[in-house]
């Protein structure tokens, strides 16, 4: 794409930074409020919310744009801007909305304003890719809590999922002993066709007793107290599925066994990494759409 | 599944002899007629159609159940029967059939008289693991067709399909340089995170001259005459597509680039493992079904 | 081994304690002396050294058996004992004994009393499994340290005798781009065969600029300022050769490189692993040697 | 290397044919006697021994360079030419030889004649790197020689030489379940970083039963008939070893056990691969030489 643009971020994190680095080398205008630590001369800094901001072809915001308290996610910088406070700048100059975990809120402020806007983590290129920094950071996560190598463990993936799938790979590739619980026939044939166990859930509480570590894909409870009781004293179980989890923290901790929950992996591990996926889907995106 | 079951088999070809010795060894009764070359004092065999081949559970009709001529698939042997002529046996104990290829007649047939039936082509396990013996075929015809060693050549893989992803993994675990061609975003997304270069169609044309080995499992023209005049002289190509095809075979012959169709090959290079494959898919349905 | 055998522990560390619960989960007796937080009720501890401690058929001493201050490893325990002190004890019963790094105080010592040893940093074997725990830990400082992922990073590895092929193979299992340097003309076809980037010492400077992670594994001066000029500003470095190093770390701090020297992984990072390794490498020269 | 240097080449096979070409390719005279098939206007062809074929730089013999009647090995071509024919050329101008499998009468003409050579099948570089072609020619005679995929076989290598590395590490990427025999401590330790199944020697009997398909890597009898007889009636031997080779065929024969000797593969299924080897290790080898 030979056109230059004008991008606005506001808010965000060291992913979003990363991301404005790639679009100033490829020579596009970059406008920047509410990104803490950036620093970059070749970008404009504002420091609140006006109108010129508004002014350009792409508006990103975080990923996911809304924290807990409802409003944009500007992370540390002190910053409180809400989704309202933006809404009467975006009238005139239509710029496409770049953003994550778009909400009914959302929503109804694009519908109304006719707004376009592109939910980054709806897409599957997006959320494959992002597979990639989280699996290696489960795979760091791993390393820091046991004593042992994961080179010829006992390694038990719940879920053939993305992250099941890319984490797999690698767990094998560093030389573990990796198993896969699927529910599907398709998923269990390429757990097969892979090269790693493939365990049907009937088989799930068999197996559990030989494992030196579990790592949960799926999101909802999979690991209850009765299935706890099986692991080794030895086993440690790291959670990467989204809010509730697959497993009984509660129960786990009373047995004594460690178990971690890892969220939010790529921006924490990988933020170069996981900043140039955002770019690269964004761009490809955007491609396709102002063409 | 402990319950022994009465099968009957009707045709086919090697896969079908393995399926019947790991059907016997798990002590299931099993009838036989049509299957040359098979010897096993454990089964019954026929030698015409007649109704004690129909009081079974499980009857089993070649893969694909049709042969060009609209017979039953009876592999070498000299019998012709045609779906009609076992209709009327159908009637009364009414076996589960299992099949490949169900077409319209035999819809019908299965309507008219109540039957359940398994098209084991349309299971998406039995495709994927048939992609397995699928994609080793290729490569030894591969191996068989070039002077050079798979090992450090570029090879081209057409389409990310099930063969597409397990002819993939085997030519890099052999150590070939692997791109892979594929449309859609969350394809490219994946074939990048396995390790292989991603080549979107657009830039098909562009890599194409660098090529030694171009295997397509893409079922329709991709491979017209525009693009094999960009191939070198050297370059093979293998065509694993079903009818019509994905490479302009005549241009082809024309340019001097050798290229192979190659159909049916689990059937041909691993009968073992394919008659297996049958065995277990079909077990795991009928396990389903019988209870 | 069928026969139960007496082992005594001289100091050490967590691979020390994971090494006794082995030999006492095989039967064996076991005596300990300064071992900090080793806790078995099955063993014999002693709290300091006496004639008993020494009337065992092999006598584990630390690897390596000296600290800095010329006494035996004993951790982090407030013992000192050196090697002159047990000396008096090693004439009548002569246990085979077992440690690392043994030097020339050591060899006088054994020759004097008549007594055989195994210098288990000496065997191969112990060299190549110790290879495995030192390529993990290094991943997991690369993992630590960088803001990227390894897989798609363009990784350097500098040598290729043990753990630059152990670590290789794992970090292209990841899905890093790994190119390996070497001197020797076979080594540089082996790593070629491994599908690995292949780059002898004469092309080292011209691809020091492309790399994201080195890793260092050749106990020389390889990394010279001049060299260190080369890299990219982000790169960063991880020294795994021993003493005096491959890296000239002060330049490194100078022009701004991360740079780590990381030694003794294995006993960090998995002393479960590292421990089992001494038990296996040791008990099969026991076999050998008790025989 | 920028200097053009004259090649002549005196007999061969295919392999010296792509040797050849590569050599045309780079600016090199090549003067060229007694190759069947080959084709190259920017050579000088021969048809029989004269003075000017000798005026060169580098004079390439065959690999090996002597048949079984003593001649100079000219494959199909029904030139027959003695070693001590070509004896008064190579007195004045001395060219470099380059040839394989040097003998004692070789050796003594060198000596005598006060000439330089090199035995390419002596070059560890050279043995390496043809462990490719033989791995992967090893391979396509099992995919060729079994009703079964190698993906999921049980399949054991005898020796962990060069071939048995190359062979285990391509095996284990198709996704076979593959074991190591070796006798070294050492190499039973790399056999487990490799993630393969180690063998111990005193372990192979118990073993073997279980093994659809054994390659053998070891140059003298390890399959003697009472370890044929632990086999299974449907595996098969592919025996890779150069004579006597290891394996009693007799006895196979008589027990009815497929076992194929293949020897020479790289020449046989991929010349062009072979040849470019020769090339390299050749180039490398006279640019350390001419220098």
């Amino acid at each position: 794409m030979e056109t230059k643009l004008t991008f606005s971020v506001i808010g965000g994190d060291r992913r979003q930074i990363e991301c404005i680095h790639l679009l100033l080398d490829r020579g596009h205008r970059v406008n920047v409020l509410g990104l803490d630590n950036f620093k970059d001369s070749r970008a404009n800094l504002f420091t609140k919310i006006q109108r010129e901001l508004f002014l350009c072809d792409v508006l990103l915001l975080p990923i996911p744009y809304k924290n807990r308290s409802g409003h944009i996610n500007i992370g540390q910088s002190c910053l409180q801007v809400s989704l309202s406070e933006i809404e009467e700048y975006l009238g005139d100059y239509k710029p496409l909305l770049v953003l994550g975990k778009a909400d009914g809120e959302f929503e109804d402020l694009a519908l109304a304003k006719g707004l376009s806007y592109i939910d980054i983590t709806q897409l599957e290129s997006f959320a494959i890719l992002n597979a990639i920094p989280t699996a290696e950071g489960a795979i760091q996560r791993a390393m820091e809590m046991t004593d042992r190598t994961l080179h010829g463990s006992k390694i038990l993936v719940l879920g053939y999922g993305r992250i099941g799938k890319s984490l797999s790979r690698m767990l094998k590739g560093i030389g573990a002993d990796v198993s896969v619980e699927a529910r599907k026939e398709e998923d269990l044939a390429w757990i097969l066709e892979n090269g790693y166990r493939p365990v049907p859930l009937k088989d799930l509480e068999g197996v559990l007793p030989f494992q030196d570590i579990i790592f949960n894909t799926i999101p909802h409870l999979i690991l209850d107290r009765k299935k706890l009781k099986k692991l080794s004293k030895n086993a440690i179980i790291i959670d990467l599925s989204s809010y509730p989890g697959g497993v009984d923290f509660t129960s786990a901790k009373e047995l004594d066994i460690k178990a971690s929950l890892d969220l939010g992996l790529p921006g924490k591990v990988a933020p170069i990494t996981a900043g140039r996926i955002i770019f690269e889907v964004m761009m490809d995106c955007i491609g396709d759409r102002l063409k």
